[in-house]
């Protein structure tokens, strides 16, 4: 059958990754998942039991586009009361997870040959969803001195149609400033390039709360998800925060090309949002295995890394052992049992010599994939 | 903020009816709704209930990009029970609804600028969902006499990269007998153009069982929904059946578009599979609501249509009254209290003077909006 071009695109080697630990796993041994990124908990308990009783009373057939109109006003009220800012319940768009909030944001502001700037490392499919559209990924070298995040100055020098932060980002971990966040729109404004806030990890922070777009400009398409924070990867629902005169253009193109997001998402989403002690209780769990990670990688040789702000990876540079990352997870895997995704799904070119640690689930399973990796890395140093 | 060319699309009329209609029932008014393409009913309980338990039991993180096995496998069942014949349980790809399907098949299989043939009338997200990815629709106009469906001269005539069928059609109704069908599936072959046959209203036949395109080739891209006979449209999940060879650059795609449909959503899928007795109940009340209309229509005045042979639409040539399709049905909601859907929606060019009715809901209220449109039709001829 005929191929198109744009159809192109490169596989996503964490699902490599995982497919490996699965087999290992099949063939009787006992893995620890290091490499997935997703909590190891589903959607709240209490949020469930009110999905579970919709379901007997409703049908739940299509939404409105742009969804419930009761979760886009929770949603504002969130705006509220994390971070002390009104946002009109209009410029809410409730999308099928942040992955149709990207398609829905990049049609809407892109076009074919469009150049959109990431700052390398970063979650693999802003690339190939990109691709898959004919636009043009531009990726970003950045540098541990800047926390591994972009800076205002690409912006002018990469010639950008648009720019996509992610604060906490994947794989880093690494938060935006507010200073760091304004610069960065005003450069986006200055160079006429739409700025694209990937705010999914929003909730997961461990110095404070993390710091939207929205507190510093209006011109931003953010985007989030009910995945992380509150634990629902599976129900695929997330939301964009858009400009008011985006908000008919992204109704129009979210009508045809999703028609709505999962209904019983939705509805479980709204609920999830009252399940805060729940959520916050998830957030201790990360933020003491973060901890753990912070102290012994570096005593494992494994020191290289901008110490994570947020969501719950590390990405730390393995190049004093390594400049093929897929081999090294692979007999990190064999060896030692521990499942952890290599640099190359983040970043093309430097991602050889990196490896990404996600620390999303139980400590017991932190503490133990620790251990393992510890012993592995004492035999690698015994072998040179 | 900066517009991208491509995300200037058309609204989507319906939505605009059923707004109309919602604010008269706001208003205190009783409406009956033949506009709406979704059955009343909700999912088979007895499927809800197998979820409720999962629920309570699972997380319901991420499946893989390609959809739960057990459902792909009891899919591949599906087309041995329904069809007959035999399909490779791995080239089913399980997807976010028939609107996620579209997403996929047009990235798999176009570029930029690909013409894509469409059968006006037609779904109007074809065409639109085409235009936002910087591809072209082709509008191929149909004849009465030919059923409205394309046929398989129009391929060569129109230079076509693709050709997208439906049967049963929205909103016609009508279906492609296998002949048809196979004349269809040689012309794309003999044109190089990619073929793509949407069956998403399978299993609501009222004259025998709908033909699928796997009957007369492999290559050929169906798409299927769990929306209409299964009764789930806002769970938001169908089916793709790819040629093998597609197999793999379709996975990479889904894997970084949508990570996977609705966990929650494939599991109750896989359970409505095994509700076919209610199922069959719901089609009974379609076969009714149609004899209704297929009698009631012509003695009113509102014979101009072909029979539809399936779905639960009707499309009616109105020409006699307007060639005004939004005025005749903003006057037959104000004045009958009956939302219809105008034509515009599915062909642009011929659409002014035809309009769509749906008789997906109770039996009753199909009587009862029957009864509606009679006495506004007898004022009308009154007036003349």
């Amino acid at each position: 059958m005929r191929n198109s071009r744009r159809g192109e695109i490169d596989p996503f080697i964490v699902m490599d990754v995982m497919e490996a630990a699965r087999a290992a796993e099949a063939a009787g041994r006992h893995i620890i998942h290091m490499e997935v990124g997703q909590p190891g908990t589903g959607a709240p308990a209490a949020a469930l039991s009110r999905l579970a009783a919709d379901m007997q009373d409703e049908p739940l057939g299509y939404t409105v586009g742009l969804g419930l109109p009761e979760l886009r006003a929770r949603i504002a009220q969130h705006y509220r009361d994390w971070y002390d800012i009104d946002v009109d319940a209009g410029r809410i768009v409730v999308t099928a997870g942040a992955s149709g909030a990207f398609l829905l944001a990049f049609s809407a502001l892109f076009d074919t040959g469009a150049r959109v700037g990431l700052g390398a490392p970063c979650y693999p499919s802003y690339r190939q969803i990109l691709k898959a559209m004919d636009m043009v990924p531009v990726d970003m070298p950045t540098t541990l001195a800047a926390r591994m995040q972009p800076v205002a100055a690409d912006v002018a020098a990469h010639d950008l149609n648009g720019l996509i932060v992610a604060s906490p980002a994947n794989p880093t971990g690494t938060m935006l400033g507010r200073t760091e966040m304004a610069d960065l729109a005003a450069a986006c404004a200055a160079a006429d390039a739409a700025f694209i806030s990937d705010e999914i990890y929003h909730g997961l922070g461990y110095h404070g709360r993390c710091v939207s777009a929205l507190e510093v400009t209006d011109e931003v398409i953010v985007i989030n998800s009910f995945s992380k924070y509150f634990s629902m990867t599976g129900w695929r629902v997330g939301w964009m925060v858009v400009p008011e005169d985006q908000v008919r253009r992204i109704e129009r193109l979210a009508q045809n090309m999703f028609i709505c997001p999962s209904h019983a998402s939705q509805r479980l989403a709204l609920y999830a949002m009252d399940c805060a002690e729940t959520l916050d209780a998830h957030v201790d769990v990360y933020r003491t295995n973060r901890d753990l990670m912070m102290e012994a990688l570096p005593q494992m040789g494994l020191g290289q890394f901008a110490p994570p702000d947020g969501a719950f990876y590390v990405y730390v540079d393995v190049g004093d052992y390594t400049s093929d990352s897929l081999e090294f997870c692979a007999q990190v895997l064999e060896k030692a049992g521990v499942a952890i995704t290599p640099g190359l799904d983040f970043d093309p070119v430097e991602g050889g010599h990196w490896v990404r640690l996600s620390y999303a689930r139980s400590t017991q399973d932190i503490r133990e994939g620790l251990a393992r990796l510890a012993d592995f890395m004492a035999g690698l140093r015994a072998e040179d």
